[in-house]
């Protein structure tokens, strides 16, 4: 991919301010820590593998920038960042298990002095991040076995390169299909609030060259309805042991359409966004978002003041209306808690 | 109702300007066919009920201003008029019955001399606007028995005053529960491309001082799901004899979700939204609009440049989705072409 979404160079993380795109392709530099929660809380840089490499890096930057000595203060200090960080979205596992994975740095290397800490830390982070191509590309390559030649595909808000490091969940799919030369269709949901479909995905999919239509979210079952879906395919936030899944809010309004018109329904996920932790979809925080992204349009109010505004930044799909989850240790059919823990704990 | 949606005085159609809702209330004065119909196609007027009424004072307009003396070159100019106004919005059948109506006047009555047809054809018009205020406060009536207190209501696009004369077919039951003095809480789909439900069902439910929470078309799901949904009230455009009904996009994803969380969900439309010659949903003609609804907001560009769109702005839920169907004649549950002939043709 030709998509620099995220990446760290001389201390600072570089990421496109997608809430530019599609009008103008332009960067932010972070370099210091208020700057890229802020980035993350505006959702300049979103999706949910994304979200784990910006957690990584958010450690490194705060890592590398420490002046001081003392291992037990620098731990604190990483800690503390942490914590920051781990407050900035509440959905996104993949965050959450990428600040894991910077503190069992810590952790595991108890004996090191911070300046070789700093090293391994930066060893992760880009560990991390190289991790989120590969898996990437290998869920691609699983997936696009399900996309038959002519198919017409549907998929929300944005799984692809602009939501990982460069390549995308859904959307890999779909690039991994057009490598191998297959014929399809993609319908892009617009996904309201902020428009994610319209502006990312349907920008990136022109820009790899694939046949993209776009619809409102309130279109795909009147597409269904007409014949013109042949499979949906989705990423996720969060899933859960027993295979509910949190994904952009509107995915599980395309489940339940799926379902009813007899088409399967795909989410393509790594292990980094299964939290085996919880349960059942119940136990997942889905966040909630400011009013003003529904009631207003850049400067522009397109609803009565004072109107009451209930929005979900997520929905949760219960596992039983998922065909199948696409993860690099293969295709999960008909999910269940057995079947992940399967999958799953061996790898 | 406080609200002026359409009313005809001096030779002059006054419509308020739908399109600067909610941030201005305005009015248009059209004073001749041309403006009108461009009124009506950029939606400035809309609405099925509605569309019937600008239709009649559409024609009375020209008959008004039509100055010979021949009352068979009057007809002709008439029924050229009649064509214009059909072309301008395909799918909302109240306009061709209103055209029908105002066309039966010249028929039943080719006697009269054009001053005095002149007089009828106003008559009729007037008609027609009176009989949408009658038949919604009935529907208004029928309906609001379906409503149980503490009840949370969900509507689409805007069937309100703005839709009809004066009261409004789903949000007339609301306003009539409101005059019983039930509790209950309305959700209103915002309604993209064209947020008819953010900016026109939110300004005048608030305006009636009704609870309304603003959702993303997309949230519907999530809020079934949480149980927040007792009942989808919605209007249609076209009901072909066997029940299937045409609304605004969206309405067919709602049905689909309210059968999938056995939620009830009702269509309310008077008999001129009937169309009994055709016999099902297939037959009905969807508007296909213009593709920078859903790529542009204002002037804003929201999506990237030659992506292709697909735009209906109506689709067709199936009768047996539908728990009822509310008429000024009664409410016809589970409908279907032999209990729809029944109730309409003894009228």
């Amino acid at each position: 991919m030709a998509i620099d979404t995220i990446s760290y160079s001389n201390g600072r993380v570089k990421l496109i301010d997608q809430t530019k795109l599609p009008n103008k392709l332009t960067y932010i530099y972070c370099s210091n820590l208020e700057s890229l929660i802020a980035a993350i809380k505006r959702l300049s840089v979103r999706g949910a593998p994304a979200l784990g490499v910006a957690a990584g890096f958010g450690v490194l930057l705060c890592a590398e920038r420490y002046k001081g000595k003392s291992r037990s203060l620098f731990d604190k200090h990483i800690y503390s960042v942490c914590a920051k960080i781990a407050s900035s979205r509440p959905t996104a596992v993949n965050l959450f298990n990428a600040l894991g994975c910077m503190k069992d740095v810590l952790v595991c290397n108890n004996g090191k002095n911070v300046k070789d800490i700093k090293k391994l830390l930066k060893a992760e982070a880009i560990r991390i991040l190289e991790e989120d191509k590969r898996v990437c590309r290998i869920m691609g390559e699983l997936g696009e076995k399900l996309i038959k030649n002519n198919a017409n595909v549907l998929t929300i808000c944005n799984a692809g390169a602009l939501a990982t490091a460069d390549f995308g969940t859904a959307l890999g799919v779909f690039y991994q299909a057009k490598k191998k030369k297959k014929k399809f269709k993609v319908y892009a949901c617009e996904t309201r609030p902020l428009l994610q479909g319209a502006r990312l995905t349907a920008w990136e999919l022109l820009h790899e060259k694939i046949d993209t239509t776009l619809i409102c979210d309130s279109m795909a079952a009147s597409l269904m309805k007409e014949g013109k879906v042949d499979a949906v395919f989705t990423g996720a936030d969060r899933i859960a042991s027993n295979g509910d899944s949190a994904n952009k809010i509107g995915t599980y309004n395309l489940a339940v359409l799926a379902k009813y018109h007899k088409i399967p329904f795909y989410i393509v996920a790594p292990k980094t966004t299964f939290d085996l932790n919880i349960s059942t979809g119940k136990d997942i925080v889905i966040e909630q978002r400011h009013k003003t992204e529904v009631t207003f349009f850049r400067q522009v109010r397109t609803a009565p003041k004072n109107v009451k505004v209930y929005n979900p930044a997520f929905d949760v799909t219960d596992a039983k209306l998922i065909t199948a989850i696409i993860t690099e240790f293969g295709i999960i059919y008909s999910p269940t808690k057995r079947k992940i823990a399967k999958i799953l704990k061996v790898n």
